[in-house]
């Protein structure tokens, strides 16, 4: 029943931690003490949270949606830099760690001390490595960050309430996209443009939003294909994108002009450039740049290296950087809460579109089951895990 | 006579110009009126200067030295990015330039209100594009920066004058070393290192002798060779490299932990790396960075595009810039006069030592004739036409 709730139903169910009558909860965490495949390595560990006995600054969290992100698996492989430190303070035989990194929560519970959070708030973490696939958690306040639940969104007059998969996914993707824009390079609006590859992944369709939101002119490359003019359509008409081309086209002399006559009539340049692809890609799309422009690498789907000429470096002193949103914000938490509200503003007014996620529903069933199966589709499009 | 002339008659002859009898001056010029091989399009041309009638802030100058460099090649083959503007001035029949880009000039008359130069002082170009290749020549004077004559280091109680070799070659690679590794990354002194491939090209050993100079550690990257032993030898004795490896040793896992044992001794980073060959060569030197280091190109040598993993981007902060010397000084002379004051100073304190050039010493042939013949054996080394 669960399976097919509608929205009614699951608010209810959502609620249940409410009631006075229950003071122990059940968290269902999936863990992993080594590393290796996640079908191989992931557990579901249960353990116990007394409500009752908070510390004064302390939280209970129930779990509202999480994703699969390939990072999280490469965590879980062990074959990501950043890793959660493995611990057996939830009562595990050896240390283990809880995967996910990215989580929607609502607050059930508060400690005496906790001024930030009322119980009914929403929130997502506020670092990585917190462990997101569980049912619930219990933690310290500021390991939390609030967001407005529908009702808050609601009461501020905004058009919409934040999804569970948009609150869910609010920390990597939209959060890059933003900060790559705005971060690095001053791009003048309604002159000024970026260049993107990948312009049909989860990022360069923020990306293509975000710019249009700002009032930058987007180029986005995409690989060729047999339903390329539907796609060009779609990326301008949905995601707003200013042009798309293809990686031929990009890559194309006589293809040139054509992009500096709409550089013409903007009146601006290519001051950025976008790269989650490497190889022959990041040339094609550096060489695009104007002079003292910077590329920032954010991704390598060819799992070829940044490839750069020579000339450009010299003598267009073009620069190329990389960009790890989990690095930039554990260095300026401000920066997170800002750049959070900002795109909870777009959320809610109805402004932005999410990525939509394929929904991994948990009902009774073993959970790591759960989260396995989604790693296994996370191939055919993006996972949540919805509770 | 005069090439095998001996340093009293080489200065008696660079003094013939303060006769008072001679006032005016036949200036040979190596012009270029199209772009082509040097030996298709270099020409001398001859032109008169009358030192009775310069305006108030000219000078006249006679060449001492001008290399040929590789960047002075490229310009007259079309195909270098700086280029000389193409003029009637010097009563050429057709719009030319003439070619070179480096020199070391003493000043034969100046304007009457000329107060940064006197009969006798030394001077180098103060931009690019002068075009040194010239026997005189009459320009204002802000297009000048005064050097010490010998005579003036004398008096300073330098331990040497500066060469002409030294003087005329001062403005791009020294200065391309010492920028390098000082305006970009604070480098700790007696800690901290650099990285570089084409650690036996000129502005390698510049690197390692600045490096030393200033207190940095240098690992210099270099081709394997029958006589490695010896060139090994020869950059940590002559140079002051802190330590010289091959290219293989650089890409190889065994020879990681001596490298780790190196920065350990030490209680430095590499926080900086500098390539001038391009493709796997770049990859591998900017592996040996630390977080957030930076590798700074300037060269090309394998004709390789520059190559960077992926998550030496992303996970490791690893930045890739471009360095032009020519770029960085134009918006920037104050920097200019500040470095060459630095170099100066070394050479004359007899604590720096210049690559040596094969001298092409010109008496009363065709000047082009000896340029053409430099270029021609320019692959051989370092080329210096003297005057």
């Amino acid at each position: 029943m669960f399976l097919s709730a509608g929205k009614s139903s699951l608010r209810a169910q959502l609620r249940t931690p409410y009631s006075p009558i229950s003071r122990m909860l059940t968290s269902h965490a999936v863990i992993f003490s080594s590393h290796g495949e996640p079908k191989d390595v992931l557990k579901t560990h249960t353990y116990e949270i007394d409500e009752t006995k908070l510390g004064a600054n302390e939280i209970v969290l129930k779990t509202l949606g999480a994703p699969i992100n390939p990072s999280d698996i490469n965590q879980v492989q062990g074959v990501y830099p950043s890793q959660p430190e493995k611990t057996t303070a939830l009562g595990t035989s050896e240390p283990s760690a809880v995967g996910g990194n990215e989580g929607l929560f609502e607050i059930t519970h508060v400690g005496s001390g906790v001024k930030e959070f009322q119980v009914g708030d929403w929130a997502i973490p506020t670092s990585v490595n917190f462990g997101t696939w569980r049912s619930y958690a219990l933690c310290d306040a500021e390991k939390m960050m609030k967001v407005p639940n529908p009702d808050q969104s609601k009461a501020e007059g905004k058009k919409q309430g934040l999804s569970i998969n948009q609150g869910a996914t609010l920390s990597v993707n939209p959060l890059t996209a933003y900060l790559m824009l705005t971060h690095y390079v001053k791009l003048t609006p309604g002159k000024d443009w970026f260049i993107q590859n990948g312009g049909n992944s989860a990022v360069g369709k923020f990306a293509s939003q975000i710019a249009k939101l700002l009032g930058f002119n987007s180029l986005s490359v995409v690989r060729d294909r047999s339903e390329i003019e539907d796609l060009k359509k779609d990326l301008k008409e949905v995601c707003g994108a200013t042009q798309v081309i293809t990686e031929e086209q990009n890559n194309s002399k006589e293809f040139g002009p054509q992009v500096k006559q709409w550089l013409k009539e903007s009146g601006g340049e290519i001051k950025l450039a976008l790269n989650c692809v490497g190889g022959k890609s990041s040339a094609g799309v550096a060489r695009k740049l104007a002079p003292n422009g910077l590329m920032l690498t954010y991704g390598g789907m060819s799992f070829q290296p940044v490839t750069l000429p020579t000339s450009l470096h010299i003598f267009k002193n073009i620069t190329s950087a990389g960009f790890w949103v989990t690095e930039l914000l554990k260095s300026d938490p401000n920066l997170k809460r800002e750049t959070v509200d900002r795109i909870v503003d777009w959320y809610t007014n109805g402004e932005l579109l999410d990525a939509p996620s394929h929904e991994n529903v948990w009902g009774n069933e073993d959970l790591a089951k759960v989260v396995i199966s989604g790693v296994e589709n996370s191939k055919s499009g993006k996972q949540l895990v919805k509770f």
